[in-house]
């Protein structure tokens, strides 16, 4: 579906620029239909939910997200024109990062974008900083706008940090505990888990849950585009993640067909699907039922403890990354996966208005 | 990278063609340099692993997959152009089929086709047919030998089976058992839980592990097209995948930075990632490390147990989907997540020459 | 529009592969919508207009282009999968050419495909033959099927012949001679002139007129995929032609505003175009009004006079480029400007589906 | 080579957005390789050329377009990340339009706008100004950079205004006069005619020649993106175009094969293209030789004379477009032209890249 390293999205297509110590971040939004009521707090909501500094366990750093649309609306509503935004850049500390900018940091981009370009921005990581992501959550907002306009939600959630494990789903508390956690039994071990890894000057993992509903059957373009592939490039493009899981996911691995199969049965007139292990999906296109699946989210690479590295020089030495870093991403990347999945979802959605004959 | 549907790949791009019962299956190879030695024989070695019909514990279905190379090679050599390809369908029997033209075959795409295209060639599974596998490890065999010629190499194999898994890696076995294993010691097992699953007129599922070795430090084209979102992308194209997952995986999840960040070190003069948790990707671009990465394999759906089903005319009824089936579609899945991850790593390798100014 | 060198379009679109002297010439068309009645009658059609040895003033040569439809089509109805098709190369006569094999032809591309990829497949220039447009009309056969089910007919035809231009439109003659011109009083002098030339050994260029009427309002994606920008695309990527002008093209440049802008009339209702200079495009995107355009056709580089030229060492020598030649090109040109056209309209009709919230 | 309305490019992808009278117009450059040294006054020479109110025969508005360079430059030298750059909107005046807004201009894109996508930003012409050019011209001087690095340079001047043709060359002069014509002895008649046409409350056409030197053969990619189907794409794109031709152009409709084919010649050992009618491009391949290629300027729309036209609520009506508005717009969409001509060879000089075995 990606059209380029920075641009993703066949006709409603998002191209994002920006890293964390430029001038300011954005993006462009191209092939949003026009007649969408459209203003900054449309945009303005979900880059809150994604901004850090929201609680205890997340990075105290302050970072303002305040975006303002260039053009592309005429009187609250849009033109069909491309739509362009900018969140401008106020928390640039460089001296924050002096230190790490002869050296390689563990689990960072440091090295493979000096390998790969020549040359390293290596004021907080640059293009490679979480920084990008507010552009994805920004243009998420109007994917989501037009997806709910067609009866379809996304919702994500944590469900796992470290090895504590969600067991029930409450959606109401996802945004009341700074987890963002389903499960209201497990929120206190988790934050403890959190707070414990902090203390020590670590970090930990963990598991971010996605549930679409109302998703119109159609969706996903065979063979090479198919809904979870297309939804598996665009949501691993997220940096942190280390796999996604659709349905049962790695557990179908010791299932047997008859146990996996999902059995059609008819409904209210309608053709229904039974159990949905197989997540919402069949031969790459959405069945009408929840699309249902799991990324697995690596503990964050910035931690104070010392770890072996080298320098620029090829030589070896120590570091610890001092500064304001979140013990677990997972709060964090829940309304990144949210943004991602609507960016994928509304491609294939106007992708389906020509798949027969009109 | 996907362009279309059928098409995958920004600069090296394939386009496939071709369902179960049509005449024949095909593809073009666009963009692929001039100046390569390549033969059928370069194909049909690989078209061959990919075959049916090889062992007991896969189905005895007879598909000849004789590729033709009808465009783009000239005394032996591309030349540059399209490489135009095309395998007739031999094995073809409608009568098969015929009994499930108005039914949904549980677990199979023959619902979704028939919503999203408002007709279905139900033979076989038309284009939902894993047929097109064949056209994708064409199209791989190319991309292989572009990769090999920059001394990267991709190793696929069975891992898991079942809850049955593999502890030992020696890729001398893997062409030597009917389950593409890597370990030795627990091919038996394998197969007498496939044998098992086959006489009770069931399947199951697995794991399938890759290894990419030798690859350039430098592939990745942040923050859209990373490797690892192109590899995702590419891989869960094909049927009958329910995850991915790199490095660590989900496993990461549960884990400390401490432990799952890589130090660096140097070795011979050169940087070098220790413990390689990350699976060969930092920051969507490659390390030079192996890349190693798993898919979660489903239990394949076609199963003559008796399952619930529906029509097209919106009837409760059950079916048995008789005919010649695989009881687990790893060992022939292995060459397909070969062939798309040189796809996805040869247009990478492509994309990563104009990087840096020359 | 384009996606690669041998893919044109975003969502209709047709990869091709083939070369004069391969095994055979092909497409895929990716993105026709399901549920279209196909045969290969209807391919073959448009590709007889197209083939060479149709009359004393195109090349004698007998090319065979019998296609064959390979896969997407169900009991004669589009499903929605890619279209693969196939012509079998039959006139291939490659002691035609290895008398050239060693130098290059004035004209031709002989010395830029060498240049480019180090390789040059001599036979009859290779994939720059103009064989390859075979597989350009039968795409367009499709492609207007579509159009023609919206209303839309697109029609081309010789309007000049060296200095000899047509001054009356008479749709109906323009299949009834050997040019394709349109006006009857024209086509005796046109004639002549042909075979003057082909009697000199040399050859002649021309001008080919388009008109399409009937196209729905609105279809063109400003700011870079306009309408007239894509079709200049899609028609200029046709060999022999060196320029394109929309309505009143290049005389445009010596009118005053008052003499060029169209006024706005209603009728029956309707707003209405007057005059019609713009050529049925305003701001990059269809009026309703006809859309017209002209393209410069070269005169044919393979002519029997003695040129001068080089040898792949770096000589100086002469050339006779004996064979069975056209004279001029226009009449074979013609339907390849007409699916050309198709393929750009049908695929800007494809994304003009998603311009407004639905 | 475009991948949707507002992106141009397939590897060097340029993304616009902006109108006339929202906050600010901009783009973001995708693909420009790491190591270019780059600052806001490269930008800004270009962005100078292209400005109004730059002598007595271009309309006096002035538009400040002072660009700023958000991302993707680091210490002075790009980073291989995406560059972002904004122009603030500072010469807005909405009560120039508010007369208009519920009629279409003749010549103007109104009317289509509103068709396509069912609203309308009256505001200035919205999306369909030529403000946006300026993103155009921004992107082109980053690509223009790459070029000259490559010993490329893209030199395009006014040839024809009306039916006054410059004779002669001589580059020198071409940013002294107002006309930007090349020859010397026609500015006067030129400035003359554009005076005569505005005292009368009109405007007038003309033709703008563009030669490109210095380009490496081998550049396009048959059979689609050839080189010269991309600039048509790049170059027509541009608002006011009615038409482009390469070389003769239509000229060579009148020509014979022997007057219209380049000899080849060998020259210091290399191979050498002689009389170069071809303008520069064979097959659809560069061959060394200068590009060169002319464009039809239609007389600009907006003329204070009354016209005939109709109102949104179709009834007829009487305009007259008054305002600061150019007589002739080809001074102004001289540098345009470079810059499309810049971005579409650029991406075909990346392409090339991978075009033979490395």
């Amino acid at each position: 579906m990606s059209m380029s390293g920075s641009s993703f999205g066949r006709i409603f297509r998002v191209s994002t620029f920006g890293e964390s110590h430029g001038v300011a971040i954005g993006l462009i939004v191209d092939g949003c239909p026009a007649g969408i009521p459209l203003s900054e707090e449309d945009i303005q909501k979900d880059l809150d939910r994604r901004r850090p500094g929201q609680s205890d366990v997340t990075t105290p750093r302050k970072e303002s997200d305040t975006v303002q649309i260039l053009s592309g609306v005429f009187e609250g509503t849009t033109t069909g024109a491309p739509i362009g935004m900018m969140i401008p850049n106020t928390s640039q500390r460089s001296k924050d990062y002096s230190d790490i900018k002869d050296l390689y940091r563990p689990g960072h981009a440091d090295f493979t974008f000096q390998e790969k370009y020549g040359i390293r921005d290596y004021r907080g990581g640059g293009r490679s900083s979480g920084r990008e992501t507010a552009c994805r959550v920004a243009a998420g907002a109007i994917a989501k706008k037009i997806l709910e306009h067609h009866g379809t939600s996304i919702l994500s959630y944590t469900t796992q940090v470290g090895d504590i494990r969600g067991q029930h789903f409450d959606a109401s508390v996802i945004e009341t505990n700074p987890v963002r956690a389903a499960d209201p039994e497990a929120v206190d071990a988790m934050v403890d888990l959190l707070t414990q890894c902090r203390d020590d000057g670590d970090s930990i993992g963990g598991v971010v849950e996605t549930r679409v509903t109302g998703l119109p059957v159609g969706l996903g373009e065979p063979v090479f585009d198919k809904c979870d592939a297309v939804i598996s490039h665009a949501v691993m493009s997220i940096a942190t993640l280390k796999g996604i899981e659709f349905g049962e996911g790695f557990a179908a691995a010791t299932m047997r067909g008859s146990e996996h199969n999902d059995p059609f049965a008819i409904e209210n007139g309608d053709v229904k699907i039974e159990n949905n292990k197989a997540g919402g999906i069949l031969g790459g296109i959405s069945t009408g039922a929840d699309i249902v699946f799991r990324v697995a989210v690596k503990p964050p690479s910035s931690i104070s403890k010392s770890q072996k590295t080298v320098t620029k020089d090829k030589k070896a030495t120590d570091v610890e990354v001092h500064g304001r870093h979140d013990p677990c991403i997972c709060p964090r990347v829940v309304p990144v996966v949210e943004a991602m999945t609507a960016l994928a979802l509304v491609d294939l959605l106007f992708l389906q208005a020509n798949s027969q004959l009109k």
